[in-house]
């Protein structure tokens, strides 16, 4: 069922070569010896690669339509930010066509193949959780696509990515609950294995230190669903843990929380503070309103999308990371 | 800054043809007389139109990718349909790729053509809110590319759709309400303006009718929206208006109507029941937890994307409707 159309990938694997290599030598580009020409040439009749026709009508146009490539629909985090792209998109008269990785390294690079014939004029990535190299990006990049990465950091210079701060979001989540008289503060925190889980831990660790609060390892549990979020509730009150405050990784962990406190019959605010992440679309609508940090993900793929524009528009401007500030929303559960 | 490239549809308007006829005529269909070939030749040579490389190059053979046009990616209900169409695709490797409308016939439109240089296998849509034709779809059709409509359904016959039973959900909410004793049942009524708003009402309407409960003007309030959910019951409570129940047109609504409820000091579901509409995620999570009618998001997804991908393989089935049922949901608002 597979596409068995041959890609430039596909020349560049067989000869273990770099995609841009043989975009290159495909090209005649000076910089690439004839010696790697000469091969890259003999494999491509091989194997009957034709370079796309599609791309090649395009080269000197533009589609006006900009790919999207995101880990997960079904958040309304990454939804967010793709209505933060549409509206800057609309306003440019540009489309926005989305795919799904499902946090999956091998699917990005399906994903990306499906874009890679040329017919967009720029890419904004949020990558899969198992992605940790980013050579399948190149391929792109040399044919003078740009792109723009967001939420999750890249380990690689010169590229343009738009994160949060989710340290100093964490860490003043925690310094605010210290501020109102909290001094045993729990956090639930997201897994080890993700950027974003370390950092908010990291936040949560520096704001006890700074304000001279022993770190207790107890008041550490990882639970990132409402689920968990309630079992970690019970957790704590069944091995005797006295704790004044949850700071959890998510809206939804927090949620769990609450529901957990009320059934223990634990008072919100008055005995323990809760305050959540992300403010979601709910966590006005539950009762109590949630205290919550903002993570600006309208804003996010606002500014992805201007940055994306403005390579594609070439306005000279260097590649950098745009950090946008994560804000406390003070509700009733403080 | 939009793409100038002269498309088949700018041909069929100058000559005032269909998109079909234009596209048969420049493939020398036999069903097109000489003279509208004649016209559609010439005028296709003046405009210096090009038939897309990339669609002659995949004419015969398949792209294994899949478009899906909808509305509004903020919205859980889509997202989760996403979800269900990508499952599917995953298990036959076949990519999705989503664009949105924004609810406008224009952009549905632009989306579209987008697609329409036939690098798809076939077209998943939920049509936008100010879409009462269906011309623009003809294009795709006359290249033989199949389309599924889900969720709106289309005023016209030989498609294929999948669509939720609005009125059944309803009808059977209103039912239990009344089997436990309520009579006087508000609803909180989406736009009549859209088929679920109507079809909604019209099974409360019938479910009364069927039971001999009169039916009441001023138990039925325009409100689907978190805030306009309790700015109704204000409106009840203030006109002293009485009710023992309140069925939403969605969840988000019920969510202000529970909200405000507890702002006037009534007991659900003691003195008042809340139904709402779409078992959203946070309808488990919020206190206390909603009783709702389960739309199968993911299910309508799986069903559309199996019964594009059959029309792919070209299995022979009559385009038909898909209609999947609604259930209700009971936790404790009831």
């Amino acid at each position: 069922m597979k596409n068995s159309r041959v890609t430039i990938k596909d020349i560049a694997k067989e000869l273990g070569l770099s995609v841009s290599t043989v975009s290159r030598a495909l090209k005649d580009h000076p910089d690439i010896s004839v010696e790697t020409k000469k091969a890259v040439v003999e494999l491509s009749q091989r194997l009957k690669y034709k370079p796309n026709m599609m791309a090649l009508s395009l080269k000197n146009s533009r589609s006006n339509i900009v790919g999207v490539i995101i880990p997960e629909l079904v958040h309304y985090f990454f939804s967010s930010v793709i209505s933060g792209i549409q509206e800057v998109a609309d306003k440019h008269k540009m489309r926005v066509i989305v795919q799904q990785s499902n946090e999956s390294f091998e699917q990005e690079g399906e994903a990306l193949d499906a874009f890679s014939d040329g017919w967009i004029d720029g890419l904004i990535v949020s990558i899969s959780k198992e992605t940790s190299t980013y050579e399948h990006f190149d391929e792109l990049q040399a044919k003078g696509i740009p792109i723009v990465f967001f939420d999750r950091p890249i380990e690689q210079d010169n590229v343009d990515s738009v994160v949060f701060d989710d340290y100093k979001g964490a860490y003043d989540a925690v310094e605010y609950l210290l501020k109102i008289g909290r001094r045993s503060i729990a956090h639930f925190a997201g897994p080890a294995s993700t950027h974003v889980g370390r950092e908010r831990l990291r936040g949560y660790k520096k704001a006890l230190q700074d304000n001279g609060i022993p770190f207790s390892e107890d008041l550490v549990l990882y639970a990132d669903s409402f689920e968990k979020g309630g079992a970690g509730v019970e957790a704590l009150v069944a091995k005797g843990i006295e704790f004044d405050a949850i700071f959890t990784c998510n809206d939804f962990t927090a949620m769990g929380v609450l529901k957990a406190l009320k059934r223990e019959g634990i008072l919100v605010p008055d005995q323990v503070a809760v305050v959540g992440f992300g403010d979601e679309d709910i966590a006005r609508m539950v009762e109590p309103p949630l205290t919550t940090v903002r993570q600006p993900g309208r804003e996010m793929g606002r500014v992805a999308m201007q940055t994306l524009i403005d390579k594609i528009d070439k306005v000279p401007t260097k590649e950098r990371v745009h950090t946008l500030e994560a804000s406390i929303i003070v509700r009733e559960t403080t």
